[in-house]
């Protein structure tokens, strides 16, 4: 058992001063409490509430951001959204994620698997965790197992989700790595009519739940001024709250890896 | 308030004869009834729930069998999963439609707006039905208000959906017509492990409660020999009965249009 | 089969001359449209949402207003919260009802049974269709098999409910007449806050939509003045609507059981 | 803030002999991982799926039953169902418990309170967790203000529960303790047919997580054999995994206590 994965940074990428002074936070938060870090942000935000939303800087300048994030010697995790952005994203960072709306898109699945990158696989809002193991098959049948699968909430009424704790061991049982995404299944989807909506104060209870029963890693977004950010402001963690909620849930890690829960 | 549109076809175009036949059946059935007709099938699933189920003919053979359903005179309906698509499915279609997982990916909802083309949007399984206003208003930016809405229900636990009539309606008020999918609407995602289960004795039902509110149209879709088709098996409605499914939902879509509910 | 059955009157009794008001304008505009009808009215809100909310006049006082209302030739119906009320309701009216919160408990079941009266099962907000089987089998026992099962929504997140219309031929095949509360599916349980919030102008929509797949009858609640009514405001349908709204449902009633639904 | 509460017993009285030996194993292991414990059995399944389910021994015996448990200097609950029955088990238990079904039913709630016991609230499976203000004033307003809270699932979709981890913070703000019900959240009620399934493996993740983020208490039902008990089995814990899972538990309880969560 590895120390906890934590995946953490803005919603969307603002600029590259933005996001080397968060990935700097995040990895000294994470290195002195010994978590293993992965910076996170998006190029672009392809599926808005509305058209209002801000999408973001865009493939281009976005992959040279996250190219200097990891000339920082920091691993490096955003998301695509087409088959075609998947060779370039490959180039410049470790980890490609896909996003939860997509993630039974066989072709995108499929160019990410071919990339040979770790892909990090959301589940859908409307998706058991049992059925994430076919989806992971579509990426592994490239021959690429680096997989990581995420649960971020299911869909439970009209603009809300429910994290549903029986996922994790449930997609643990597809031997692949499985990741919390403790932002965005707080989330309240159309909650705010023009925008998504969430709850951040529950954010770090999701995690903690998480950890506790022994995972392999966190997803949490992060700002330093969330409510003023251009996405996701209701569900991100201030950026100061960072490093205390990161110690704290090493602790949880180190006592949950020490005590096995077989499902 | 015109007569009722009825979108119907197999899930996926399996050869040009296959779809001649259900063309033929279904514009006979809907000319004796008085209803109108939309021919619907795909040319690629792209979001099978598991690798083994077949995606069929591909883009390029797919829109041509369209086009010779479209020289029998009859309107033709077919989905696209990329912007990229939108061009070349425009020119062989009437109506192009957004996959409902594919809902919000504002680039596809705009490739395909800028077509000119009538858009069908499937409703996401996790969306709200007032959150459509946002998603429609995608397409509209483009100048094209030719759109549907259609709902096809919405998550309700894990491998169900449910169908909430109120979601009609409410869609209604957008200004835009409102159809009902009863053929998706009573799937039961990944409910049989490796595919999508379904309850077909349920489609009739879904079809004649919309239609007595007063819809502009249902979605069904049909086979010869549901049992052995490649996608949606448990849930398409067989062919020989849809003559009198279609004759009894214009006599409740005729009533209905002559008692307007007011919501 | 016999016309729609319209069981109709206001959440709770308020005096003689409320309920004898209700009851005949309900009388008469039910036999103007061709419908059956008994008169609902409950004499104690046993689980208001909270303790501020105005119970009623009691049993005692209650059940002397519903043996007026029957005195005027009009069947009565009316809850029970507990089984040692079963016998002196079963001697004032017609139909006993089992509310939603507790249908399944065993001893009210067999208690209601025992009397020989109807008895109206409410469909827990927590069960499954094909759970009511069971349910029923527990009044059945007794020998009273003069059982009607109600659909009246199910939870769909917090605070919301949906009325899923597989339902009503799921419960048909108990082989008991199934009835369709159109005014508390729509209801928003917990929805103010202290009270129970609603969505009135969609009870016609329910209302509509379990009558035109055809079934044995409608639950509505009506009032002069839903607003200021003490309980079930927000759903109620105002009485001055009830006439049409009956005369519109006996319309779709005459067509579905022309065209009956197999499923 | 005190040590971990840990209620645990076997879901239905079988026998003096049986209650003591469970309530022995459990007194021991709650003592020696440094837990509270209170013993919980019921002396009437009143609620059962179906007429076939045992319903126990009956108020009486089960009453004289809980006293020797108590005589043993371990303290008891159990549930009742009628209001009747408050002033009888007041004289026999520490806590009186009402049951999820009948948590908003206003006379069994006042009733309970009177009697100055502590009252364990089972949260329904319909309710929102900010819902239970409402519940928990009626017992207030008795002037008894020794009442718990208790989550046990909420409804969704059919045959299905989920725990939501929120709901404990979102309870505790009433500012009465909270309790998780990990036996009951992994219920697939009537999941059986004629019988309520579970789901037992995740019984062990519900109570950790929810210890992680600091609760009052844990609530879990244990047999020595499950699946031949008379109710609950497949989600009751085997009762000789207890010991280990109640010290691993207050690892946890420990920990969370000495980093407490502020939502």
């Amino acid at each position: 058992d590895q120390p906890l994965l934590v995946i953490a940074g803005p919603c969307q990428l603002e600029s590259l001063d933005h996001a080397q002074m968060i990935a700097g936070v995040m990895a000294e938060a994470c290195k002195a409490a010994g978590a293993q870090y992965v910076f996170k942000a998006s190029y672009d935000k392809a599926n808005r509430t509305s058209l209002k939303g801000k999408r973001g800087m865009g493939m281009e300048a976005g992959l040279e951001v996250l190219a200097a994030i990891r000339a920082m010697g920091i691993p490096v995790l955003t998301d695509i959204h087409d088959a075609d952005q998947a060779r370039a994203a490959a180039q410049m960072v470790d980890v490609i994620q896909i996003p939860a709306f997509l993630c039974r898109q066989t072709d995108l699945l499929i160019a990410a698997g071919e990339t040979g990158a770790v892909i990090n696989i959301k589940k859908g809002q409307f998706l058991a965790p049992w059925d994430m193991a076919n989806v992971a098959d579509k990426v592994a049948s490239t021959g690429n197992e680096k997989i990581l699968l995420t649960e971020r909430g299911v869909s439970f009424g009209y603009n809300a989700l429910v994290a549903d704790m029986r996922s994790l061991p449930t997609m643990v049982k597809t031997g692949y790595p499985v990741i919390m995404d403790a932002t965005h299944s707080v989330q309240q989807p159309g909650g705010l009519g023009g925008a998504t909506g969430g709850q951040r104060e529950f954010a770090p209870v999701m995690a903690r739940c998480a950890v506790s029963i022994g995972i392999a890693g966190v997803f949490i977004e992060t700002h330093q001024d969330p409510d003023n950010s251009p996405s996701d402001g209701p569900n991100m963690v201030h950026l100061h709250q960072m490093p205390a909620l990161v110690a704290s849930l090493m602790d949880f890690d180190r006592l949950a890896k020490a005590n096995p829960l077989r499902v």
